[in-house]
């Protein structure tokens, strides 16, 4: 188990015959705070890459930096491939790491400046590998379910006032209606109220003065609906918090309950016994009398 | 019972004469899923035909598919009537559903357009067609009483600061304040904080430097009394959902005590049948001894 | 008891003869609705008086009811204070009712078109009359000493970002921050995020471009707080409906577990009977046998 | 312990030689009351010299009264050192309330306008020492570390998407997106919703029209992030304010259920005792029988 060597690359080799070894390596807490602040020092660089004069001052530094993390990422989900196999596929964190790297490795040169710019997406790796906020992250998902179907009523509602909107006025206001596309956009922007009316419906309406039936009930139904949405997480999370700390109470009732008719228990057995005994000895004084 | 003929017209008929079959053919999952299947349908076909080019390319085919989904959807309700009869309108969904029928079913020709464009509310019908969406608009509209009242007191607040804002405002600002109507559609865009300040009171307090004094009370109003709306329905599904848990804590506990109870029951009877059987020993004894 | 005479004015008198028989009538639905139906009927009326098609043809008309309605709201807290005396000032709710008629008697002639245009506030009366709504707005001010010092604390930081703000900036926007009231305006403006950034910040950051270490801090600091007196309403109404649930349960459990027990402690209760009895006729026995 | 001299700075000075006396002295609810009545009249002295004319009127006598609060301030502050040495330091109040008052000495003389503004900072002492609001302040930040984890993912979104945003935009749009400053004072406005879509998204989607692909993801991950920021604090204070009611009712119970188990447990003992006397008597009989 002593492996003597200091050079890592050598370690490693070392341990990749060794899939118990390596495994253990990989979860070591060291190995951990390595990745998590290879991430966060990824993170940095990047970000620094955003400033023309730090670019150009630093910028092949960066490069080399920004370089040099992509292998050990590689060859970190690389080993964990090798030590957990098709194991490490089953479990969605995993996959979403897997992707991550795989995408930064694209070679995303001259055109693709997008891809380069997603390399920050690299950031996201933190979830999976902060404990906390992949916590979080996994509750955030958890209350998904509960608000499933009112999100379908949602774009139940979107869908039908876009139909109608883009019907009604894709002739008149091309830029706010022009397609579904465009109407859909718009009828997000008026769901978070930003300037649906002054810079929406009031310039509608002086073409069309009854536009304010088409606005006035989206906008309730919209926020009415968004709402319900806010209101379901809210309820849910506080009841499964509730039902679990009523389970705790009943728990202790119950035994406190339990510990209490312990005690009668014990007197009422104690009764029943001598009981037994006296009925046995007025039994046997019977049979002498007789 | 074995309709043996395939054509879906004459079984259709067969049935008819044959209610409980009729009923038992409406309520399979198969011919559920297939309305939920066009109607789902429906609302592509509705929806493609708002993009112009689609329309040109297959503007009579959507048409058409339209009609033969209409005449599906009104021969259903028909042999709902007919297998349900007066009790089909008994049902507030159903009603729902033979209205956004019938209304598809008005001649939209010509100048009225927006009868047309209508067609999309039969989208609606999904919320009746499917269980999880009925149950949220329920869940939605149990949660109105509770907000009857608020939304009385809102209206007040609206009806009242409308009435002064109309009076002291419409010479000035007809455009905002010209009549109730638009004075409404102003105190709206104010209770959604949109462009209330930069849009409307700025521009007012340059002519009539105290219009904050109606502004900004009428906001705080508003606000405080929509946030108790939100607040009565959060704390209403809580506190049903809360008592319910406690019902359930509550006949758990009382199942259990119930259960530690009959034991200790169980030994106060036989201690009780023992006393009973030694006391009339002893009593015999007695009397024997006299 | 009986006052044969239908003409309403001498039955009146004749109960303010006789003060039981008037609290009576004071108190009788029919009074009371048609009190209601009063308010909401002036409600009515002055809102038709904003229109002036409406005042040009029916002016002197929806003049002629505003009085009559007036002089029946007059006469009837006079009733009131006759009925009750002192004690009709010690409730809130009366003050509230007199203050709002008496504010309408003021003659409202000439240049206080104002003082005409707050007649409508009688509407409020409608508050104190349905219990509905009574019950609503004494929920509502019930949750305001929960609130009451967050509410300070906001108070404290808008007024020291006021006197920041009119300081630093009093002199490049008089328009925004020319004196504390500005500055006041303002910042409740930047709390409803109304154009904080587009209509105020940014062009304030040309010139200063430090602005925003003036605003961000006040969003944050304004919108946790306004954020927490909502929370504080949510958590108190929750907390007592809570535990006034809880108390119930506790109550019905503590029923139904002494129920259980007396049970138990009735059999207790005759087995100690019988013991006794037992011991007698023993310790009986033993003397005789002495 | 008796000072008969009235003049207080001797007082001060006599009670310098007696510790106790002046920890008595500083803890009298006379001298708070002082303390609390100078930070008022000082935040309304430094109100009032934001305005020019009350400025040119008496602005001397509030620079006087200014400067003899910040004496009294000073010597508190330096009192409280005195009497509690060390231990001053160790309660972060004290700190907060030191170095407020540390501030204000440094000389804001010339060009650090800014400095003679943060006077107004003062104010913010009344927390300290008013009990009521360090109890709300106190729980607002007890509710942070259910938020601190919630706060690291927003900041990971939000510099992931200004990473994103100056790298796509900067050139195009170096108003807004300029550099990493300017980004996430941007972001900072599109979570709040404000002028997201008419000041900023509409205007690039005219060059770019996949803006949208950017904004609306940011729209819907930091607003559900900030909203579970707040379901997060409600859940909390909701959750512990249970968690106390629900402890207080099962003490209450517990207290209940053994005061009824102590009924029957006396019968039990007594039942026993008299069985215990039977079956000695039996006994006796018994043996002397034999």
């Amino acid at each position: 188990m002593a492996y003597e060597t200091k050079n890592p690359i050598k370690l490693i080799f070392y341990r990749l015959k060794d899939l118990d070894g390596l495994k253990n390596f990989l979860e070591t807490k060291q190995f951990q705070y390595t990745i998590i602040g290879l991430i966060l020092l990824n993170a940095i660089t990047i970000g620094l890459e955003t400033s023309p004069t730090v670019t150009n001052a630093l910028g092949s530094w960066l490069t080399q930096i920004d370089k040099y993390i992509l292998v050990v990422f590689t060859l970190e989900i690389a080993l964990k491939i090798v030590a957990y196999r098709h194991r490490f596929f089953s479990s969605p964190w995993n996959l979403f790491d897997f992707l991550i790297v795989a995408i930064a490795l694209i070679p995303a040169a001259g055109p693709l400046h997008i891809l380069r710019t997603l390399r920050i997406l690299r950031t996201a790796r933190l979830i999976k590998n902060v404990p906390k906020l992949r916590l979080i992250i996994e509750s955030l998902l958890k209350s998904i379910p509960s608000i499933g179907w009112i999100a379908v009523l949602l774009f139940m509602i979107f869908y039908i006032f876009a139909v109608i909107g883009t019907d009604l006025y894709m002739d008149e206001f091309p830029e706010l209606f022009g397609n579904m596309g465009k109407t859909f956009f718009t009828l997000f922007q008026v769901m978070t109220l930003e300037s649906w009316s002054s810079g929406i419906a009031r310039p509608m309406m002086e073409e069309l003065p009854f536009a304010y039936l088409f606005f006035v009930p989206f906008i309730l139904l919209a926020t009415y609906t968004t709402l319900n949405v806010f209101i379901a997480i809210v309820v849910n999370t506080m009841n499964e918090l509730n039902r679990a700390e009523m389970k705790d109470e009943e728990a202790r009732m119950r035994e406190f309950v339990h510990q209490e008719h312990a005690e009668m228990l014990a007197y009422l057995k104690s009764i029943q016994q001598k009981i037994n005994r006296l009925e046995k000895t007025i039994d046997k004084d019977e049979t002498k009398q007789k």
